[in-house]
């Protein structure tokens, strides 16, 4: 996403930019209904101003599909089920579709439970946290979500191999005023899309991005670019991205490390990427709607705070995404015209008729 | 902790202290057997080098039975329980007591639902996530912890009101020839202590280790000492540490923000803490022996992989800590003097045998 100049701009509503990407995908392979799953994932990251997540990977999702790497009609299914516990494999369909479906077993666990844990395996990229976290929360849950990357950019503390990905994870909770609440987080300090920029650019990067080939902390975005993108935090960081990997990928036995092939140099392999959900039903603990007064109620005594020099605004976390929403349902979302153009190729390509194109 | 100078240092057996510890608790008021379960959490804590939570904090705790903040004689139970879930009511104990209980029953639901998950109200500070954690580790149990601290240090990113502790968290999972894997960490960038100690040397600090009661970021320790320590990575440290609060103190309807009685300052009041413990038995997922075997292969990978300039070894998350508890059961647990000093006066003032005395 980094890559874009953000120049020009174009506003396009998000039904039309979904019903565009839900025939791309079917146009690609995809049953109708798979179609319109990874449709609107992508579409509401962009609506929710996560433009890296969004339609823009459109172009990386399909080559995979031609090369092989990822299956336009794989259909997830559960492979063993113990009481609140279940293991969905992906059979190797997009990551979206592999995760509404495992989401809502956790929900229907979750349900019968008052919890459940969901463990994915064979699965692909799945976009972003936030979206199946917020299935969860439309079920009256909490719902966490922890993953492994699709590429390793990041090294483990104390070393220089790139064998982590930057591993997100996240959780959220239903308010009833204000937004839900929807924390989902990257492990590494600054996206990789940043040093490949500053790097195009000639411009130095500050210290604490990046590690060079030999472990060296770097302002040089080129030796970078070679090199890993550091973890936030330092170590803690890398605590959590380790951790990430572990509950997901090691627990279902999926792709790790060296043995993970690259999301975008390796579209011809299969990832079997690897993620864990997990959820508690409020009303198994409390009455969800007490809950959710208590929410607004913390959310505005957060907000109401005396605020720091230099800040306007206290946010929770998902809030900024939250607006950003909003006013994209109200006022379509605006797309740098690079991510449109892209992807008015792509429908050219795959035959769209013309009145879809975006 | 960070007071203590380490000039001085004397070695003291686990046995030694975890007697001593124990009979302190009891002449102060608990049951033998509450005694043993704190001086069993305390003492493992300074085994493993984290004399933050250890018997340094002897002190504190009694100081709050003396002064009616916790009860010595609290009986944790029961109060909601529904299919694998369950809300544990602290009954203002010692949270040592409390969660040991707490996470003894997410085990026995994990067992019979392959997930549990066990809120927990009207607690206490808990001392580490790590001992919960390993709880749920020995019983072959990957193991979450979330809790809201007992302490309020933080501000929310942008403002400067000291309404957020920096909550810590963790998880964990066995290993076979390797230390389990146990991440246990606060989401501050630094512990408070470390700034109380520079006001006492008048020695600057780093420019982020806190923000001045308007909300810059300073190298003043004073302006730091009345101001906030900074959430470790910004605005996601503080994300974290607000959702470790919403998932333990908001959803079981305990203390919040400035409805928070002070662990050091409030000794009188009631704290009504709360935490989230949430287990998955792996035998659920997948068999928990060939997990193990990956874990030891992931691990070896790791720590296998070409170092970065000036470190000789990765390690993974606990692993410092369980190497310095392999060392203390050899040849004890170093402490400092002023900790022990400090330990034997509360004895004297307890009337304990002076066989005791550590």
């Amino acid at each position: 996403m980094s890559d874009y100049t953000f120049n020009e701009k174009r506003s396009v509503s998000i039904g039309d930019a979904e019903r565009f990407t839900a025939a791309l995908y079917e146009a690609a392979g995809m049953g109708r209904e798979d179609a319109e799953t990874v449709a609107k994932n992508l579409v509401e990251a962009d609506a929710r101003g996560v433009y890296s997540h969004g339609i823009q990977r459109n172009s990386l999702y399909i080559k995979r599909f031609e090369k092989g790497g990822t299956s336009p009609t794989g259909r997830p299914f559960v492979e063993r089920e113990f009481a609140a516990t279940a293991v969905v494999n992906g059979d190797n369909a997009m990551g979206m579709v592999v995760c509404e479906y495992a989401m809502n077993k956790a929900i229907e666990l979750g349900k019968k439970y008052g919890t459940g844990a969901v463990a994915i395996t064979g699965s692909n990229h799945f976009g972003t946290c936030a979206h199946y976290i917020q299935q969860a929360v439309d079920a009256g849950m909490i719902g966490f979500v922890y993953t492994i990357n699709c590429g390793n950019i990041m090294a483990p503390w104390g070393g220089v191999d790139r064998v982590l990905g930057n591993n997100p994870f996240g959780m959220g909770v239903p308010c009833r005023k204000h937004a839900d609440v929807i924390m989902d987080m990257a492990t590494s300090i600054v996206a990789r899309g940043k040093i490949v920029v500053a790097r195009k650019t000639h411009t130095p990067i500050p210290a604490d991005w990046a590690i060079d080939t030999e472990g060296r902390p770097t302002t040089d975005a080129d030796k970078a670019y070679w090199g890993c993108v550091q973890p936030f935090a330092g170590y803690k960081g890398y605590n959590l991205t380790f951790m990430n990997a572990v509950v997901s990928a090691i627990l279902t036995n999926s792709s790790f490390g060296d043995k993970l092939p690259d999301l975008y140099e390796d579209p011809d392999k299969v990832q079997n990427s690897a993620h864990l959900f997990f959820v508690i039903d409020i009303n198994a603990i409390d009455d969800v709607e007490a809950f959710k007064d208590r929410m607004d109620e913390t959310i505005d005594f957060i907000k109401n705070g005396k605020k720091a020099v230099g800040f306007d605004e206290i946010f929770v976390p998902g809030e900024i995404e939250a607006n950003c929403q909003k006013k994209a349902r109200e006022e379509g979302i605006v797309y740098p015209v690079e991510i449109l153009d892209e992807n008015n190729a792509l429908a050219e390509k795959y035959g769209l008729p013309a009145e879809l194109r975006l």
